[in-house]
This record gives C-alpha cells, structure tokens and sequence, in this order.
C-alpha cells in the first residue's frame, strides 16, 4: 500500500480544473475500487483517479505529469489476471471508462474505429446489425476493455481460428508521456512503412503510452455455432487429437481443455448435468462455427473417426441450444469457481500445442515435489494452459516459499518444451518474479532502450516489471 | 556510389581470419553483384563482401564493426523492390546466401525452424512431403529469401486469405550489433510475455539486427487451386465486386487486380492468349484454394451471381490447367513487363481496400497533371496498389523534379484514404524521400529511439531512413 495522504492539492486543483470536479476523485471507495483487478488478492492505492473523456484531455494530463514526475497508471475495466493496471507506486490511475464511444463501422473495408474503453462484448454486440465480428474472445469479454485487451494482447477461445487481439489491430491513437498524440499506422491490412510501432503497442502493459483509439479489423459473422464433447482417459491422447483435427484440414474455432478436476468443481457448484464416462481425466470441447447449421452437422460427422481413432471415450453433441449453453456456462465459469476453492496462483502458460500433455505431466510432478494441488485447463488448440496453483491447507510459510520454486520449474520446464511464461494475460506484477526464467539481460536491455523512447522519465505504470 | 580503395587490409585479414579466404571478396565483379537489386537503378557498391555460414561467425564479424564503426548491410536475394538492401556507404555486405538449412519440421505443431538465406519457394516446395505450407507468396518468392521477406514484411497474392509475413513469425534468433545473439519471443501461437521483440524485428529492414534463425507457423496445405477471371469496365465496379465476395463470407485466398494497359503490354510481349471482351478496363483474378476441385467448382458457382451483379463484363473459368498457369504467368510477369517498357518508379499503395477505385482515380489525374503514364496492378482483396509511374519520352528535368511532386501527391491521396506509402515493400532508399507524408517528427523520434536501443552506434544499414 502506497496510498500518500500529502498528495499535492495543487496537483488536485489541476486537475478539477482540466476535468471538472466529477471526473477527479480522491473519495476512499473510489480509490480502493481501482486498487485492485481480477488478480488474487493484490491490493494498491492510488492519491487520485481521473476519468477523461477525450484524447486531448489524456494529452494535458501526461504532459502535466511527466513534468512532474507523478506515476500515472491506465485502467480498462479492471479484469487484468496479472495486476498490470496496479498502482504500485500510488500516483494518479487514469480510468478508461468513458472512453466508450463506438465512432465509426466502416462496413465497407471491414473495420471499426472506437474509443478503447469500449468493452469488448458490447462491440461485437453493436457489430452485429452489420453482418461483422471483432473475433477475440477473452474470458473477460461481458466487461472487459478493449483497451485492456490491447495492453495484454489478449487471446481466448476462438484463437486457434482467429488469433489474438494482435491480429486485429490495424491502427492506434497513443498518447504519449510528452503529451504528443500520434497515430501508430495506417487503416490498412498491410504496412511495411518503418519499425511497427501498432504492434509493439499491443501486449505493452501500460508502459509506453495511452492508447485512446484503435481502429480493428473486423471479419465477417458467423451465425452458427456447434460444441461437440469428447472425454478422454488421459492428456496425450487428447494432444493427438486436436493435432489429427487440425493436420487434416479441419478449422474448429477453438478447441478447449478442461481437467476433470476442475469440471467436477463447475458441477458441483453450478449443480448443472455434464456428461463424464469412467476414465475420464481430461475434456476436448470442440467448438465450430459457420453459417449453415447442416454444414457443421456435416462436419461434426466427419471428425468423429478421428476422435474415435485418437481415443475419445466417447463423443457427445449437445441436444439442443440449452445444453450447448450449459456446457459453454461450464467451460467459462470453471476459471472463477476454482479459484473460489481456496488461496491461489494462476499461471498462464503456453507451449507448442502438440507438447501440452508433457507440460501436464511436469506441472503434476512438479505440484507432488513442492506438495500443491493444481487445475489446470485453457486452449488445446494453441497450447495455452492455464496452470491454477491451490494453496488449500498449505501453511503460508510454504506457499510464500516452496510454491515459487516449483513456479520457477513450471515455467522453466516451459521454456524448454519452446514456450513462455505467458500466453495471453501478461507480466503484470505477478509474472515478474519468473521472467528471467525466459529473459536475459540483452532482453531487458533491449526492452529498457524502447521503454526510454517512449517515456524517458518512465512515469507511465512505474514499479512493474521494466 | 562509395567504394573505398583505401578499406583497411586489417580488416580484410581479420575477416579472412574469421571465415576463410573463399568467404571474404573484395573481387569486383562480386562488389558489383551486390551493389544492385531490383529496384529502378540503383548501384552502390560495397567494399567488402562476407559470407558467413554461423550465427558465430555473424556475431564475431559484428561484434568487430561495433567496434570499429564498420557499415554492415545485409543481404538475402537482393530482390527488394526499395533498395534497403544496398550499401549507400560502402562497408561490408553480409550475404546471407549459406545460410540456407531448413533445420527442423515440426508436423505436430505446425512449425519450421530455418536458417534465414532459405528460398521461399524452396521451403514450400521441402514443405509439401508434410502436408504442411507456408503460406506468404510475395512476387518474388522464386528467389527471396526468408530473412529478405521478414526484413520487409513481405506479402503477397494469398494475403487476403492468409495474412501476411508478420502473421507467420513465431520466434526469431537475432545477432545484436554488440555482438549478442538473442531469440525474440517463444515457439508458441500466443505470447503475452513483454513487448513484442518478434514483430518488431519484421519490417525493420536490416536496421536492428541480423535475423539468423527463424521459426514460422506453417498450415495444412491446400492442394486445388480454381481462378476466375472477371474483366469489369471500371474499378469502382471491381471493388464492389470484392466488397460484396467478401461480406457473403467467400474466403478467397487471392483477388489479384490488373489494369488493362498492363495486361496488353504482357500479352503483347508474351504471346499468350487472354480474353479481353470490349470496354475492359481492370480485371480481377479471384483465386479459390482447397483440397476438393468439386467443392472448388461448386463455390465458383456460387460466386457467379455476385460477379454479375457487380458488373463483370463476363467470367472466365480456364478450362484446363494450362490456362490457368497462362493467367497466373501473365499476372506473375506483369511488373517485369511494365518496368521494361521504361525507365520507372514503382510505389507500394495501400489503402483500406474499397478505397482503391478513389486512389486509382486520383492516381490518374495526379498523371494528367504532372505529364507522366502509369500502370496498376496489385492486391483488389487488401487495398494494396502497385503504381508504376513510367517515364516514356519525359525529360530528365520533368522526370526528377515534377515527378516527385506527382509522387508526393500520390501518398498525400493514400494518406487522406486512411492508407500509406508501402504496403509490402518497405522504405529502403526509394520511399524514404516521401515519409514525411505519413510520419511526423515523434514518429521519427520513437523510431530512432528504438534504433538506438538496438544498434548505438548506428552500424547496421546507415545512410537509410532512419
């Protein structure tokens, strides 16, 4: 807790005089609200946290700032899973949420330019009239900014069909510290016009700008979905399957991987029926999408000897819209309810797909050396496991102690299958400790030469990991 | 041009050291070679030429032109169509032409791992045995190399359906002008783990780094491919045409647009027969990939009706498969062609795609009034044009003064349509004098900042952009 109770009212007076006293606030419920987000049981304070709704306004408040050395960080809405938005040093928290204006769909060119403090769902929500879809589909999607997700680069489900928010990023309106606003590209799905600053801003956490605006590529919708459910016995045979599905030309829209452990928890709790054949250890939620519903029948059809050659014990396709909707409800709510279980950590992982059972097999391992229980589940399809660490009755000497060493062998075991210590949730606070498991000094070097560039005095979101 | 006799014979006996005599020339016909590529006519000459085999060897010869304030220029195939390639102040040229292992397949993920002097289509072609393809398909893919394609952001027909080279990037071992060798980011599909090194390092030209190493997502192959052939009467009409495919969920992986005055110059030259039905004025080539040619035919069937309704003047199956490498020749040939008509300027266009009847519009009155022929041709499905500005019988004069002006006029236009200056290319020498049409003196300063980061003491590629 940093909170500065001597927080200059010159700087307040500033402010309200910039904002207007409603959009300056130093009321404790106020503050406290914005001292968390959605990870563990992180807390920060900040002195003061404006709301502005325009990009000239962000312009003075930077300029403002940077002359006077207070730190100043961003906030969508708040979901972020590695406390990125945290104001760890105090300072000022500049909040997103009025900047939630939709300003233009150019239907045309497939293309939409807004406001980052939109909330992602409520954008494919307003798309929909024009027959167009934003495809990145975090967990967080009912509230979640697409300024956040821009800031984490962030994925989700449909990833394996549609990539990330990278992919859809054409264009961005960045504030800088110095106040200056540019506009990081062009409007267009190729730019081969110097060093892609659109694309160092995406997954950049707060640290090298404001970005107010974003113009995104949009696809057309698809207005039909179909879930299909096959348990297996274990984590390799399911690997093979989604390798089969995706060799042989299939295109699901996202292929999902849940531990029986965790589907238990979402059952239990939500007491909603889930189909789990004896064996069962692992889940493949298969989801395909489209316009014509016989098509994806036809689909389905064909994938089932595949997942029957790779060992699915059996294959279930939801009845009807309220099944596949329960399924879904499952699918989305397991991440919460297991962390309603007990004190966690979450770990975002990602690896080569083909190599998630040897990433599962070493993350159990790993939990039986230092004495932790995990669930696991996430994205079969793009080799992103969500790894959830469960304190349980362990004693707090051992959690603070033990379980970062086994972190530290999760994520290096994760480095040597290729992959990162994080998929699509960022470093944040929480991922900081692990990074040099995968960052040598040349990176933070490399990193610290670009945060320069941008914010010389380093006042945007200080304290993290640069 | 700057050859340098005087270029220190230490130096020379230090890199016959490092790599052997055979891989160290200062023979002139070899300096000549790479003082070219295929851009307009440009010609610097070098005074050295490496050709080194390991990252070891890259780092050592960078580690000492870092120390001795050596120019360094890298080279693939010498294919760039901007000249970022060439040694506009003499120095050493690293060919990277020995660098051409494809070290490792990996079919489970999807993935190949490559030493970056591979050919493009060198690599599809080792790729079909997998059932696997690299995707990217820039013009120049017969000869281009990996790492030219990555230092560009390379695009290409199937950019449409496919994405770009940027979209294939996974992973890159750099060599840092101190002499450090870094890999930039994971083996994975998603990757929130600091800012992204990766997709930084694509489209930066030479300017950062040497990339030595590559990993790149790969997709299942198609192995059908169908054209459809549409003369329309004008471009307004082709582009709706594109927008109304696209919208009703098509999924071509190409939709090539040809002007008229192109096409008759290929088939003047070429002697090869191409339906040319009255009142054309742009054709679209549409190209359909899968691994079904009933399917293919059936979606062609589907396509129709939209054709006509834009106006197509007719629709053109080939009716053999030797046809259709007539049509893909013609369309393949057509830049070559046009620029032998002439000395000329190409510029690399994009805009969002249903602007480019508004660019090719303005392209041609911008003609009119500075006195100078152009030809277009490119990418109808990404909103990338390919202008050759042609000088005929202009004078020197009208040629290097008023031109230019015409040019400026050109990028203002893009710029205005919500597009910019290279859309694939990149800015070598022959943008450069343009890019303060799209950039200002903060882009400027971030990228120099970024620049600085990388490579203090300004070694790699000087004398460009930057």
């Amino acid at each position: 807790m940093t909170n500065n109770p001597s927080f200059s009212q010159n700087h307040v007076s500033w402010f309200n005089e910039l904002l207007g006293h409603a959009n300056v606030s130093q009321n404790s419920n106020d503050l406290d609200e914005v001292s968390r987000d959605y990870t563990e049981d992180l807390s920060f304070l900040p002195d003061l946290l404006l709301t502005p709704n325009t990009t000239q306004q962000i312009s003075s408040i930077l300029k403002y700032c940077n002359e006077n050395n207070i730190p100043i960080y961003t906030r969508g809405a708040g979901t972020g899973l590695s406390g990125a938005c945290l104001p760890v040093r105090g300072g000022i928290v500049i909040s997103m949420k009025r900047f939630n204006n939709i300003l233009n769909v150019d239907k045309e060119n497939f293309q939409v330019t807004l406001e980052t403090g939109v909330v992602n769902a409520e954008l494919k929500e307003y798309l929909k009239p024009y027959g167009l879809t934003y495809p990145p589909d975090p967990a967080s999607m009912g509230s979640s900014t697409i300024g956040g997700n821009i800031a984490h680069g962030a994925g989700g489900p449909k990833a394996v069909k549609y990539g990330t928010t990278r992919d859809y990023v054409l264009n961005l309106e960045v504030v800088l510290p110095s106040g200056e606003i540019i506009w990081t590209g062009a409007n267009t799905l190729k730019n081969s016009t110097g060093f892609s600053l659109t694309q160092l801003m995406v997954g950049s956490e707060g640290l090298l700008g404001i970005v107010t605006k974003a113009v995104l590529k949009l696809v057309p919708l698809k207005t039909e979905e179909l879930l299909i459910l096959a348990p297996f016995s274990d984590a390799s045979k399911a690997a093979k399957c989604v390798n089969d599905i995706l060799l042989n030309g299939f295109e699901p829209a996202g292929i999902e991987l849940m531990e029986v452990s965790g589907v238990e928890i979402a059952i239990d709790f939500l007491k909603l029926p889930f189909p789990k054949p004896e064996k069962t250890e692992i889940y493949l939620l298969i989801i395909l999408d489209g316009n014509n519903i016989e098509e994806l029948n036809a689909i389905a059809e064909s994938l089932y000897p595949f997942l029957d050659e790779a060992g699915a014990l059996e294959v279930y396709l939801p009845n009807n819209s309220e099944t596949a909707s329960i399924w879904w409800k499952i699918r989305r709510s397991l991440g919460e309810l297991v962390k309603q279980q007990s004190v966690y950590k979450e770990e975002d992982t990602v690896v080569p797909r083909a190599k998630l059972p040897e990433l599962i097999k070493g993350v159990k391992e790993i939990g039986t050396k230092y004495g932790f229980r995990s669930v696991c589940y996430g994205h079969a399809g793009d080799g992103n496991l969500h790894v959830n660490i469960l304190k349980d009755e362990m004693s707090e000497k051992q959690w603070t102690q033990e379980v970062p060493k086994g972190i530290v062998e999760i994520f290096e075991l994760c480095k040597l299958l290729g992959g990162t210590i994080s998929g699509e949730h960022g470093i944040g606070l929480v991922q900081s400790p692990y990074l040099n498991v995968v960052f040598t000094d040349t990176h933070y070097e490399l990193m610290r030469g670009i945060k320069r560039a941008f914010d010389p005095k380093g006042i945007l979101n200080p304290g993290k990991w640069l």
